[in-house]
């Protein structure tokens, strides 16, 4: 058996499939070539049936050897550590991917989510249109000028930011040709398919067995 | 000189004295007894002057010997892994300290920045109030029972969350006496005071060079 245990949902509806965050960590365990296994905590009832390790009723969390991390972002640099494909080990290598992926969680996805949130709510003149724009005007200056974030190649810092990216909602967001750009280079990796793949066929094997 | 430099605005209107975030960054240090100076871009023409070492216009960035990093949070577990008195070195710690810094970053102010934005925009009935509520509901039940987020002890993750609740909008929404004693334990502390009384300075400083 596997160290490395990512939980996440047993079933999801189809909307978020393909979108549900433990495949952020899957990814990180495809691109480093880290053993890993899969576990589910029950979607119904998940307001609570897991608060005992994950506060906010969130997935996932990950299990390396008996140590726990919830917040998809802590299992990501966590898992960083393990693995130079992941994050260069040279220090300015290392701190330019760290600032980049702590971008990635408090400059991006700060504002996409709520923005994204209020878009599916109805909100009418989406209040926070605005602020997304300037942001994501700014990362589309930054991407115009670079293939990756940080340290001149590939790293957890992009598989983040791409990950945040890739919303469909988000992605469709105004003409940004060099983020899409982006966004279609990080989801070409094998890795990224494969963990892809594997989620969406859990869940469709999880349809199977609820409806058996 | 130090090898250590915050780098922060030059001046800032009354408004945000004293939540500016290099507040962030000047208390880590004083609580790891790390020598630091701090450095200032101009605060006029913000959005476009620093956007070379600051994508997004913001500050504070910090400069630790020529390595160069941005985002408060990123900045935070850079200087963490110089001092056990911010993250513990051993393995368990670490990786809750590191959880609850991410938490504090992507759980929690990814809701507190977007519906205080809203809330002074002039927005009726703030439509991300219920999501507010939820997660400040949540993590006032963690806070009930513990003093501090990881560790069993205070650690950055408690000084980034604690900044991220004392916001004073936050700070009084609703009521949460566990939240609110975590907020009064952790500004009480030293480390915190004599940042915040250095960043107040520093402000009341430029505004007598401005008027002169």
């Amino acid at each position: 058996m596997s160290e490395l245990t990512i939980w996440t949902y047993d079933w999801v509806p189809e909307g978020p499939r393909g979108l549900v965050r433990d495949l952020r960590l899957r990814w990180a365990c495809e691109e480093a070539g880290l053993a890993y296994d899969v576990r589910t905590v029950p979607f119904d009832e998940r307001q609570t049936n897991h608060l005992a390790r994950q506060p906010f009723g969130q997935i996932p969390f990950l299990d390396d050897g008996g140590l726990q991390l919830f917040e998809s972002g802590a299992g990501l640099l966590h898992l960083a550590r393990q693995s130079d494909v992941l994050m260069p080990t040279e220090p300015a290598g290392a701190a330019e991917t760290l600032q980049w992926t702590i971008a990635a969680l408090n400059s991006i996805e700060m504002v996409t989510v709520p923005w994204w949130f209020l878009t599916i709510s109805g909100q009418a003149d989406n209040p926070l249109t605005g602020w997304m724009s300037q942001r994501l005007g700014q990362l589309e200056d930054v991407l115009g000028q670079r293939q990756w974030l940080a340290a001149g190649r590939f790293t957890v810092a992009d598989l983040l930011m791409a990950d945040v990216l890739r919303v469909p909602l988000v992605r469709a967001f105004g003409q940004r040709p060099a983020t899409e750009a982006y966004v279609a280079r990080a989801t070409a990796r094998p890795a990224f398919r494969k963990a892809h793949a594997d989620q969406i066929s859990q869940f469709e094997q999880a349809d199977a067995a609820r409806a058996g």
